[in-house]
C-alpha cells in the first residue's frame, strides 16, 4: 500500500518496447513502457488493452483509421483488432491489461518481450 | 476505437467523489472523478482499486498509515482494504476497478455514486 511514481519508474530503463510491470490489480498488470520507431502488427485476441501516454506522442495504426495520441490521452484497443503502435520520437506509456499478455499478441517478432519483467 | 483526452473529460462536470465512467476494458471501467474534502471509511471486499492522480494531490488514509499523492503517482488499494481519500484542495483521479463497484463500499452514505455513469 506505497505510492507509484510514473516518472520514477521510467528513469529506471531505456530499452524500447519492452513493457515492464509496475503493480498488479486482481489479475491485471499495469506496464511502463517506453516506445520509439514502428512496432510490429498484432492483435490479442482473448482481451482488449488500454495505452494512456504518460508524456510524448503515440501513434496507433488500425486497419480502418489511425488515432494519434497526445500526453494525458489514452485508448482502449479492442480484443482481436489488428494495431501497430508507432512512436516518431520517444514516448512513455502506461499499458494496463490481463496478466500473461505478450506484447507482440499473436505476431512472433524479435520484438517479442518477457511478460513479467518488473521494474 | 477513438482516443479519450482526460483533460477534456474532467471539463465535463465540477462534482466532487462522483466517479464517471470514460472506457471499458473487459469487465473493468476507466473512471474520472473529482474529490475534495474527506470521504468515508470504506473497503471492497471482491476487489482491489486503483487511482492515478491526473492533477492536484490525493491523501490516501489506511487504518495503519497514510499515504499523499502528488500528480503522477497511483496506488493500488488492495481488496478488503478500509481506505479514506482525502483531499484539502480538489484533486483529479483516474479509477481503474471492475464494473459494479460502489464508491462508498460496505458503507452506506450520502456519497454513495450511482455506478455507471457516463461521461
Amino acid at each position: 500500500m506505497e505510492k507509484i511514481n510514473l516518472a520514477n519508474k521510467f528513469e529506471l530503463f531505456n530499452d524500447h518496447w519492452q513493457p515492464k510491470v509496475i503493480a498488479t490489480m486482481n489479475n491485471y498488470q499495469f506496464k511502463v513502457a517506453k516506445l520509439k520507431g514502428e512496432f510490429v502488427w498484432h492483435k490479442h485476441d482473448l482481451t482488449d488493452e488500454v495505452f494512456i501516454v504518460i508524456r510524448g506522442e503515440l501513434t496507433m495504426v488500425f486497419e480502418t483509421h489511425t488515432v494519434n495520441l497526445m500526453t494525458g490521452e489514452m485508448i482502449v484497443v479492442p480484443k482481436g483488432t489488428l494495431h501497430k503502435p508507432y512512436a516518431d520520437s520517444e514516448c512513455e506509456v502506461l499499458i494496463i491489461e490481463p496478466e500473461g499478455v505478450i506484447n507482440t499478441g499473436d505476431t512472433q517478432s524479435d520484438l517479442t518481450a518477457n511478460n513479467n519483467v518488473w521494474v
